[in-house]
């Protein structure tokens, strides 16, 4: 019996695989084969070759900072005019993974997703104060009725009068977290530093209603508790710092900064983490923790995240009201929550990559695994195949990477010139058809981006080494 | 051993789904349950009671048709304005399916999928000849520079652009597939009947380059195949029909139609499926078929897809070159391809439903299952907690499906209250903890929308039935 299952497990993967590798081909429509090939992919064919994209040359591709050249010169972003990028494919993995990520632990706290629309009539603005307030960061414009409009940047007043015309609303339905992941617009006087302060980008925004100030600050901290989560999940580095509320208004604010260089906030932080706030929330003449007396330290971050509670500001504006356990009918309480979704794309590139090679953090990288098969004619050729069905075998034995693995086929190309490329573009893992491809059995050469690490490995043991890799 | 396997099989769900309940409810954070709850979500508390919401006041609540009604009512839409919907949780729950499903159809045709600005820059539209032909229906805005821009109603402009970016393009990187599942603007004179003619939409737009008009029209037909794909994976009775090719251009064209009263185009088919062409393609004489000579069928149609064979009228334009085999520049041949993606929304509540209920194609249903435990204070209240594990059992046996059922937890409404709003708003399956509950083993009464059957389950029938439900 024991012999028998022994038996059987050698044959099943090697038959269930081809079996696979079949099956796929036929879904894909792809002839025989069905795989991810780079030299098919929409992005510059050779990274050696900076600049003959021509992108860099447009406006808004020139090198401001470190995650704007890298995401241009790799694919994952073109300039559309002054603040606007096309997200290109690459690009829209990752945030097609980051968004994954955030809905799970958006939903985690009881978020329920909806979509409001960009087009936000005036009057809502007008009725907060805020038409006026907001200047020329609101793209505005009129219909063909003559009808004003801005462009959403944010949307308080538009999830606000929603609610309220639920006029039946019980506090037993309460909290209510809603949340959307879309395009804000914001005409930022000077965009710059590519995804880092564009015109036209993608936000995470929640809103939440609840049914009593203490409620509503138990909802402020299982929400903050939530965007760390997510910093956690993607291995950054940030600090909660206390927060102006600016346009938005409310009573209590903290911005989510990945500390950096380059970032456009300043921020001091307690060194024994007492205290951490942006600069302009502190006096001049405050060098030490209000806590523990510790000086502060000067640093610069780069805002993902922002959280506001709102108290009534605009609840009772549009009348957002729910009838209480006495059935009388009282304000809710309100927060707003944003992620910059596109903004923490390129912060996370900005505070871990290289000069000139693209780090992820693995949860998101576009694609998990680069497979660089030998060079044409050379004596290692025939490990060309043997790569093909290791990436076959892997999608199989590991559906979640399914979609995740690109096959380098540029083999026109030394392996050295592919292996450069794919560390420019930030790959979590490389598997190479080196030297050791020709031993019996074959053994593959695996880079690990985030441990530095270079292992040879059997067929068996790659797939035993991804078969570990986390996806959202 | 045989013995020992069945006693194992027996023990093991029970102790796993124990295990797996509280697995779930602390990665939830939401106490013991972690369920979903009918009277937690964002819609109206009672369906009954029509009208109650109030958004059915508002403009563009009013009930123009039979999805509109359905889908305002339901609390799937909110009107926010002329033309503009709020789409609330439910909503944007079946978007989701729908644009997983649409993502998975355009991958098997190699789609690489991006994300392209809204403000499109008024030159690129200047340089086509567009931004004077498209006249009133281009939202425009000009921005704090006095730039001018229109919110793309669709992208044919902007990606040819981006694609002759690529100056060195090879025809061995063609096909290139691109496309995105983005908002859309039209400044429609009469926005109307809900989703199925808004001025901000979501829609699929595919944009292909190829190599030669032969290349071309291979992939044109490809696409085609995959949109014929996307509907019958919806059960959608579609036809498709000659399509004139309006301001888009191009040479050859087809939509995707859904017969229905309430659409807006005026379609001519052949009986015997020879032939099949909107109005706008035969001469008022033309009634019978040019292929058979049967006398063509008038019918109304929603369109929900179209696509056009554009040559070379766009790439010519903005010069999107690719080097051919013989090292030459050569005009890339194009097509574009679109599908409403909430207007196919909207038009499959609007075939599929009856008066009164929504119906959805299963696959993309907001919610595949609904449980209806027993009224508060009734004989069979004890089955509450059955019906509970149900629920968590189900979550465990069949992970699919565990952000996919919801309980209605309106213990103080009767069974039949809300299995009447369980069957207005559609969901696939409801299963009612009837006077059966009582017995041993407890049997679960399972209805089933899409065949209209009731069943008699005990818990293992259940799970059984439901795993074969298929999600996107």
């Amino acid at each position: 019996m024991e012999a028998l299952l022994r038996r059987r497990r050698g044959l099943v993967p090697a038959l269930s695989a081809a079996a696979g590798r079949l099956r796929r081909a036929r879904r894909l429509g792809h002839g025989a084969a069905g795989r991810l090939l780079v030299s098919r992919l929409f992005q510059p064919l050779s990274l050696q070759e900076g600049g003959e994209a021509g992108w860099e040359a447009r406006p808004g591709g020139e090198a401001a900072c470190r995650s704007q050249k890298l995401m241009v010169q790799g694919g994952l972003i073109c300039p559309a005019g002054p603040g606007c990028y096309h997200y290109l494919p690459s690009a829209v993995r990752a945030m097609e993974k980051l968004v994954g990520l955030i809905d799970r632990e958006m939903r985690a706290v009881g978020g329920q997703k909806l979509s409001m629309p960009s087009l936000s009539p005036a009057e809502l603005w007008r009725a907060s104060g805020r038409w006026d307030q907001m200047g020329r960061e609101l793209f505005r414009l009129a219909d063909r009725h003559g009808k004003d409009y801005c462009l959403g940047p944010t949307h308080e007043e538009a999830v606000t009068d929603l609610v309220a015309t639920q006029t039946n609303l019980s506090y037993r339905q309460l909290p209510l977290r809603l949340y959307q992941v879309t395009r804000k617009f914001r005409d930022e006087p000077k965009p710059r530093f590519g995804l880092l302060r564009s015109r036209e980008f993608y936000m995470k925004d929640m809103y939440t209603f609840d049914a009593s100030e203490e409620a509503a600050r138990r909802t402020y901290s299982l929400v903050c508790d939530a965007y760390r989560r997510v910093f956690e999940a993607l291995g950054l580095r940030f600090v909660q710092v206390q927060a102006d509320t600016g346009s938005i208004g409310g009573t209590v604010s903290h911005e989510f900064q990945l500390p950096a260089d380059i970032g456009e906030d300043r921020l001091v932080l307690c060194p024994t983490g007492h205290f951490a706030a942006n600069v302009e929330m502190i006096s001049a003449e405050q060098t030490t923790c209000p806590t523990c007396g510790e000086p502060l330290t000067p640093t610069r971050g780069i805002e993902v995240g922002h959280t506001f509670y709102l108290g009534t500001k605009y609840s009772s504006v549009f009348n957002a009201t729910f009838y209480s356990a006495e059935n009388k009918l009282q304000l809710a309480e309100m927060g707003c929550y944003g992620l910059g979704v596109t903004r923490i794309l390129a912060a996370a590139v900005e505070v871990l990559s290289t000069e000139d090679s693209i780090r992820w953090p693995s949860l998101i990288a576009p694609y998990q695994v680069c497979f660089i098969p030998p060079k044409k004619g050379s004596k290692e050729e025939k490990g060309a195949v043997l790569m093909e069905h290791l990436y076959d075998d892997l999608a199989e034995a590991v559906p979640q990477l399914a979609g995740d693995s690109v096959l380098d086929d540029r083999t026109q190309l030394t392996i050295g010139k592919r292996l450069k490329d794919a560390n420019k573009l930030g790959y979590p893992y490389v598997i190479i058809a080196g030297k050791r491809v020709c031993d019996d059995p074959p053994v593959f050469e695996v880079w690990s981006q985030n441990t530095g690490e270079v292992m040879f490995l059997t067929r068996e043991g790659v797939i035993e080494l991804l078969s570990k890799v986390r996806v959202p």
